[in-house]
């Protein structure tokens, strides 16, 4: 969502001339599922299957898919699709029976993470890996106060909602939600926003309970370096009596080439680690990871049963996802490509390019026109990518920055295919 | 959770005698898993495998499963099964591009409801629809505050865990939440009730958003009859401003016999409905279904995005259960069985038997001893039946109804099975 309310990349009718058949599933969209849903693209897509990088459409037209971080493994992977199918025909079911797959699996993620991170709890959705973060952070602080970035997205349930202010002024934030400007430089701007953020939250008579942000600040623009940056921003919250919740939702599982997880490079240690949409690579399973003194508390006054959260199947397609990215070296793969991504779009050298940033293959790509961002035209590049077969969407809080987040199996050819067609692109939107 | 705060039939170290290897699975737990994760029973079990009505243990014992009523149209159903396995191979992916499988789903649901409730919006859990529910009831009336029933459950989210008094004194209810007794007899009472609710609140400044409850109130303790009990409450919320919030997460897909959800027995349309737990036997899809005008602001000024909610192969699961429920005849055959299994149970006349009541294939039976509620007992109960290889629970605020809730393909012979070792362990449990 731009700060204007829109949403970026959002469908609105009447921009494209669509098929007699795309504008009956339109009409069929909206008397079905109501006026909340958005679709991608001035002239949406209609997809019929997922393989590896490539989605492909109704009309036997295939995209190279550089935006779908779910499916972050590759599209219907076949091990993460035989893990599913096998275990969904043997048990599914919940956590309150003793089984040794989910603890395993627990076993697994956490010796992915440092040390101190030493419980998991598990969730269907990132949203509701926050919820419990927000709770937990809550509940241990004794403090009712957050503090996120400007253009911040955390998730969709009530409480987070509140605390995603890219969602638009139709989303209220909460009152003891305060925002901070993303990251830039050396991290000490960043840490005197958190500064003031904790100073304004006091004259209202609220503490701190947590500093949440999304390691890779995806929709606030991308920003991944220098390394370190959020160190100083962690020891402030930490010392008006608040913790470091770490969103690895965008972030996690290797996608930023150097490590499993965003928060890593900074050389920090969260008090809790959430994590989303890759994990299951499109089977809905998330997690929350934490401090055991977090939920000691917690745990000894209260519980959390999440009926799917965790369930024998979810640890199945979980399990595969971690085994892919072990087996086919994903993170070194998002390491070595991402870094000749990056380095080919630079090389592009487009008039309409700002600054290029990013890490492994998350890359943002500021798009401005005489010195402005210019939102606008990233919409153009968006749209004509889409028509050259190439899917990406746009971010920040202008709708400025390029989003490109390909699948982890991304090769150095899909990178050159990809920086080809980007300036092609850039030409005819120039002209 | 009973009005103690301790979770109904929950496993206590030290009340078993584990074996090794179940002491090992359980201190794994503790140690992965964290402090606030319950087992069931007395002795927990190591369930490996389930089909149709029965779970396998590790141990090679197999178990009637008359509890688990995610599995609602029987455990590894092959015709879900199959169609989660061919989907997740072809396509897993979001509602952001046109596809018509969601759009035939969304159809063929809404049709099964009354005609103002024409929208559908997906989620990924039960916990998630009850809070886009209490975010849309909020957003239309303007209002704030929520009526639920004492020891209610809908769900684990900061928003609506804060409207579960169900989870205990360790989970605090919100603010402007007020609790009402379950209803008893022609629903008078629970009218009275829930005016009182709609002036205390007023007292403190606030209006109703919504009276929101589970339609067969499980966690109160099994509320079915007489049909029509809930209509002066939910006139009473309406004149007061708010709207009611229809929770078929227990009572939805079928399970009461006479109809696809709870509420239609009681002759009321609800200005939205949440669907959950059977909605895909056992994958995370889950949803909320509401009138048009609920939506029409929140969706002019905002939008709902679940990245999972929805997806391909969750509309795929969610469709061949509404298969299996008409092609084997399940609503009918839970009228049936449940009428002759309410019949068995009530024909055993057990000294501690008290009110058996239910619907469908939702029976709750109190458990008393000298005309006093005895949770201690039911809990002997459960665990008794476990030990003689049949699941439930028991449920309300003092832990002291069985909660009987068995998959819909239950058979006479299912019925007569578990109402048989139910008689034994009633009669071990007196001695």
């Amino acid at each position: 969502m731009k700060s204007d309310g829109t949403m970026v990349n959002a469908f609105v009718a009447g921009q494209a001339q669509l098929s007699a058949e795309e504008t009956r599933m339109v009409e069929r969209r909206q008397k079905l599922l109501g006026p909340a849903y958005r679709l991608f693209y001035q002239h949406p897509l209609h997809i019929v299957q997922g393989q590896d990088v490539w989605l492909h459409a109704a009309d036997g037209r295939k995209y190279l898919d550089a935006y779908n971080n779910v499916a972050s493994v590759g599209h219907c992977h076949p091990h993460v699709v035989a893990a599913i199918a096998k275990q969904a025909a043997i048990l599914s079911t919940n956590t309150r029976y003793l089984g040794d797959a989910i603890l395993d699996y627990a076993e697994r993620l956490i010796a992915t993470m440092p040390d101190a991170l030493q419980h998991v709890m598990f969730t269907c959705t990132g949203s509701e890996a926050n919820d419990l973060a927000v709770r937990l952070s809550r509940d241990f602080t004794g403090n009712e106060g957050f503090i996120v970035t400007n253009n911040a997205y955390h998730g969709v349930t009530d409480a987070v909602s509140a605390m995603s202010p890219s969602l638009g002024p139709g989303v209220p934030l909460g009152k003891n939600v305060r925002t901070v400007p993303a990251p830039f430089g050396d991290g000490s701007a960043f840490a005197a926003g958190v500064e003031a953020a904790i100073a304004d939250l006091a004259r209202a008579g609220v503490k701190p309970a947590a500093l949440m942000v999304d390691t890779i600040f995806s929709s606030d623009g991308v920003f991944a370096d220098p390394a370190g940056f959020l160190t100083g921003a962690v020891e402030a919250v930490r010392r008006a009596g608040g913790v470091f919740i770490a969103d690895e939702v965008q972030a996690g599982f290797g996608r930023t080439g150097d490590g499993m997880w965003g928060f890593m490079r900074h050389g920090l240690v969260p008090e809790l680690v959430s994590l989303g949409k890759p994990m299951g690579n499109g089977y809905p399973v998330a997690g929350l990871v934490m401090q055991p003194k977090i939920v000691a508390g917690f745990g000894a006054r209260a519980r959390y049963f999440n009926t799917f959260g965790g369930n024998s199947v979810a640890i199945a397609a979980a399990s595969a996802v971690l085994d892919v990215i072990e087996n086919q070296g994903l993170i070194e793969n998002a390491r070595q490509v991402g870094a000749y991504f990056l380095e080919g779009i630079k090389s592009l050298g487009a008039p309409q390019m700002g600054e290029v940033r990013g890490k492994g293959l998350f890359v943002g790509v500021d798009i401005v026109r005489d010195g402005v961002d210019d939102g606008a035209q990233a919409q153009r590049i968006v749209n004509g990518l889409r028509d050259a077969g190439i899917l990406i969407s746009a971010t920040g809080p202008r709708g400025h920055s390029l989003k490109i987040r390909p699948p982890l199996t991304f090769t150095a050819q899909h990178a050159e295919l990809f920086v080809s067609q980007l300036g092609k692109v850039m030409r005819n939107t120039l002209a």
